[in-house]
């Protein structure tokens, strides 16, 4: 229990469910004297925001945010940021024909057998929808990084089903609805996720993320190194099924000689390692790759059960994305930017003396 | 900082280095009444042991484990446990030569960077030594788990380079150096182990582990999902580049329709999820998969700089094993074992009261 | 930093200023099935609430809580709580003078050399403002323990200034603005705040906390003993200065003999330990004293420096208790309370298949 | 449970009974650099170690620390230290007779009841034996906040039963077993003890422990306040029962105009509130006193039950300090010193920033 904290030192908690009256965060330990308006935050949410373009659910959430304290004349204070975002266009009605019956590949089955009770209504505290809260909390991490230290944390589509996105360049990434880096395979990506909807189906999806600026010396032995704390905060995203660094699992069929990153006298050669040496930042550029499986909630029928264990099928109506990865891209950003500004500042506490540090 | 712990109500804290006196960790949160003995700690220490078959590194160490507290007449008090593992064969004088240079690969850049100092004897810290103790505290966590809810977690060798290996029966694993559970793949794995060892380098290896009988309950939400963790504590271990839930990178090109595991009155008819559903076990087995770099320390020469940033080629001379992921196996069920006591700890202070409990 | 929160399984975080937007916590941890509803907070709100008579400060605040999340058809569900009161009497006005001055006695000064910014309206974080969602979030413990374990924590004034209360009965206690268990006091504790206000100046005073039906077995070895986490969350409290656990300094001056009690077949003969030996809760009542200062705003002029290290003379106005020990009583209750509670879920996860568990 | 470790940054985890094997305890988050050797930390043993003069304990303990990881050449490597120390004096045999009664004033009682099993030989882990890993790793603490910070933890006894003892100086302090700062009263103290011997009994006392050169700021809003993490840390010191900041208890009768420390250009002109505002350090020296019960083993005979719940009448043999008080100063420092190294690096972590960081 007491599961909804995340970072030691840079600590976000959240609270919320689907169709409750508000989502809420609390970011602690947010350094003082950083500029923050909830502007700052408004531009990540907008991102991840559901109902945005047609290739997402059609549920329409404002996610206004708002900042309830630690700012003080346009500055953080060092003291705890409340915040809030209300919920506006739930439908509980599309729900209650799910009250007795758990949906497969959702968490309908497990919270009724951990706590004998569940928020039925559109997946409750399970819902994608507290991911919104990340993205809010995220996006100070993410503009202290920025500010701060000139850290950029960005990602991008990398496969979509059979589709394979090869990076052409940044400046394509947020001119499409599906963060897609290669211009020429949107009107592929459209075209497939429009047969999805008509087949009442979903699919998987696959993410770059990549961190650059990051510097040396971040992630702390043993337990607690920066690839194990990226996985954590990474598979914590609902639909996560893989975390990778760098190579990730190719390198299972790849020899010492291949892997390891030669270091000349202007760093690393190649970054075959993902920026994560002994699990902690090396300097070069932190690449992860996350995994997310298809939505679970589709109009094909399913067999399940009931919570009279009677076996049942059911078909999902509400509204869904047929591809979760999609609006994946600033969640994930944002998790990277909580964990990487956790560890900046744990460094810090320790490291604040030696001669290395931060240059 | 203050990374060398993991779990919050079962807790362990580890401390030592590849050269150091002794290597030593504290498990605190074991429930009192359990049967226990430093031979439960020493099989498992066994499975992981340098030195014990020629596919190994030569190193040999005696891994003999001293328990020092928390135990009164053969029971657990539910008091914190002490263990200490004395290094016995350190042959420091092999890495004087290493002093100056930082080994591609390793962590020797990065703690250097991070601490302006570093232990250059056999990797310090970062040495692969250390997770014999995360595999001492695991063997108390797998005989709680076993005594009293008779979980069963086992791992086996899945790939090693080109060769993957089907699995057959659990009867193989434990009667080969591999942890295969083929025996048509052994006389392979040994010969390609040969010819790794002649060319003077190393293989990635990928492994599956799988947790029997795991009640349904276990995970918190919101950050500290079961698969989150699981992903923290399997990532964390030295060489791991991947974590994958069931099916894992595959589901980036899969529907919904296929991957949704249908409930049925029986319980689950596929497992595709890995036995978690919304970071909640689902009372199904847990399936999870890691992929391990090759050994960076092989004798083919590398590139890399000195530090006095001095552009440098070296081999790596040492015992090194060839393949890490080969022993692996029993760290990796350790890690998993600690992830499980935890939740399960945490589980029962929560849900002690709700009907389904534990049944 | 990220000290906003408090409580491992029970975990409580806040956030909010004397003059910002609202007041909120998260509430991480509750075990599903409790029945709460808004009013149970209430309730609690209102013994604490400022401007409910003529002895506290004149602010007026309704400290109309509200549940944002958490509870699903008037139960709670397992996952985190959000609260929020909305501030609504603020007088920034009334500060704006204080700006450039260090208050003696309160925050001002060490907010300011701690983060080079300080919210100077009201004491912005460092206001007793933030206390009310202390007394909202424990009044879910309070409700809890009540419901489950039927454990009772009250609390009574025994000393303000010279005043000594002696304990006639609880039936006084909740009649008079006071939480005076001694009828015969009342006038005089009138009368003795009329004078302090005439006058401009405060008082200390003294409280007594008993908690019980408190099962053995609560508190853990070594550091975090339940005395030791009572003192913490005690002492957390605003103007707190110490903290005594049963017969607390007296015992400075007193014998073995006379101070270890004897234990018989009913059970204690004496509680002069407070209900607590060797840091675990033995059965009986839970007895704490705690002392606050008095309150530093005072009309009474003191000197001081401003922001640019002058000295200056002040005298501070704004609406201020004249002893922040007569409302302190419900606080106190709710740290308990909240300590209480994580300490009963800590118990139950590790000690749940002892026999004697909570019997 | 998992209750044997203290602090977040700065991290000590502790195991070990009284008559087991060893104890032994891991100190985590030690920045890099710092010079040091096990004399350094057996000094600070030296003062605590039982058997040292004839008014403690005759049980005789070299405390011998040895360290077994984290420092190379010499110097702190910024990885988790290992520190042991073998028993070697036990006598369980004199705790057989022990076994089935629980002794008045110990935790026999409340450990059955919690664990369903103790170890009754010698108080097992309720030992204070457990403080001397306390005292090692606070050893470790001093010497980093003196050697880079100039702060000096010091305490002395300030009274013991009915013997005040007045601050004279700090040179005789350490020239005396009571760690008395009066000359004059120590013929009184050790007639004091003896008759105490003759008699069979025990006697608390009062201990004063004061910080010098803490820099302002140390301490985190809300609930990690330093007052209230300095009464949890000195609170889990066996036999303490009361902490006060500043003027503590007296506050109860004291106006504010007289307890409000006046600031001027030169700093504070008093000291009231020992150093801290706001649960921030103010750059003052920190005040705190604690109170200790007399200890519980006592050679009078006294009143209690066996584990079958009979009456039984018992006398305390055994070997057994009359005033637990005395030997407690270098423990109370350690437990200082420890919390204040935490929150110097916690303050680090958020605040290195800001401009008057640490000046």
């Amino acid at each position: 229990m007491a599961g909804n904290s995340i970072g030691k030192i840079f600590n976000v908690t959240t609270f919320g469910e689907s169709h409750g009256v508000s989502l809420g965060c609390i970011v602690d330990g947010v350094p003082p004297g950083l500029k923050l308006s909830s502007s700052d935050l408004q531009i990540e949410l907008n991102r991840r925001r559901p109902g945005s373009s047609r290739y997402t659910t059609e549920r329409k959430e404002l996610d206004q945010v708002e900042i309830l304290s630690g700012i003080f004349e346009g500055v953080t204070t060092g003291t705890s940021i409340g915040l809030s975002i209300k919920n506006v266009d739930q439908r509980s009605q599309d729900y209650k024909t799910m009250k007795h019956v758990f949906r497969p590949g959702h968490a309908d089955y497990t919270y009724t057998l951990k706590y004998g009770i569940r928020d039925y209504r559109g997946g409750g505290r399970s819902s994608a929808r507290e991911t919104s809260m990340r993205v809010a909390a995220g996006a100070i991490a993410k503009k202290y990084l920025k500010d701060k230290f000139n850290i950029k944390i960005r990602g991008y589509l990398k496969q979509m089903g059979p589709i394979i996105c090869d990076f052409q360049s940044w400046d394509y990434v947020e001119k499409n609805p599906f963060f897609c880096p290669d211009p020429n395979k949107i009107s592929l990506l459209k075209e497939f996720i429009k047969c999805l909807k008509k087949e009442g189906d979903s699919i998987g999806a696959q993410l770059i993320l990549i961190a650059e600026n990051v510097p040396a010396g971040l992630g702390e032995p043993v337990f607690d190194r920066l690839d194990a704390e990226l996985a954590h905060s990474l598979m914590s995203i609902n639909a996560v099924k893989a975390v990778e660094i760098g190579d990730g699992v190719q390198v299972a069929n790849c020899k010492g000689s291949q892997h390891r990153d030669e270091i000349c006298n202007n760093g690393f050669k190649t970054n075959h390692a993902g920026g994560i040496l002994g699990g902690i930042s090396n300097g070069d550029n932190i690449v992860v790759k996350i995994t997310l499986k298809p939505t679970s909630s589709i109009k094909k029928p399913v067999n399940t059960i009931d919570d009279n264990n009677n076996n049942v099928s059911i078909s999902i109506k509400g509204r869904h994305d047929p591809c979760v990865g999609l609006r994946a891209v600033p969640i994930a950003e944002s998790m990277i930017a909580i964990t990487l500004m956790d560890h900046l500042l744990r460094y810090t506490a320790q490291c604040f003396q030696v001669k290395n540090f931060l240059t």
